[in-house]
């Protein structure tokens, strides 16, 4: 059993994404992604079987997916993918997603 | 890809924990838990291989663990717990969590 604070990862970088890694088992991973504003983490893929959730806990974008496809993503919304549908995040404002990939990548 | 808010899940009632699936899937299952003020979410665990996360979107209260272990709880902590550790939350607020477990159970 472990605890961490996503209030100490709470970093904003011009320009790119940083992030910071929460759990990494064998039964999934967990990244905290915190995108600057304007900034995109591209659409991508992986040709494995599993899901991932991305769960916005701060600020405003889109989720991205396959042949241009944007949904609007603001705090409290949560995406669900499979790992091989192309999916990715555009930030409008500062933004923080939690990413969990399950079996992990 | 399908994408849910949250914000449309914040139900809460006294006396009792309201929870929402979010995510049935072979790799994981996601559930949104809101505890209303004063309630526990009883120590328990189960005898299987897997892990779990349980991040706070709201409010403040213990992450509860073996032998009465108690460890405060605020929005954006994240506990991650082997599913056969026993783990429980008590809400000290309304408070709202995000349990992810994989494989599922």
């Amino acid at each position: 059993m472990k605890k961490m604070s996503l209030n100490d990862t709470r970093v904003f970088e011009q320009g790119m994404t940083r992030f910071f890694l929460v759990e990494d088992s064998p039964y999934f991973k967990i990244i905290n992604f915190n995108l600057s504003a304007g900034h995109t983490f591209p659409v991508h893929s992986h040709d494995l079987d599993g899901e991932l959730s991305i769960l916005v806990i701060e600020g405003d974008g889109f989720f991205l997916g396959k042949d241009g496809a944007e949904l609007p993503a603001t705090t409290g919304d949560i995406l669900i993918s499979e790992i091989r549908e192309p999916h990715g995040v555009r930030a409008e404002s500062d933004m923080r997603i939690v990413v969990t990939i399950a079996p992990p990548i």
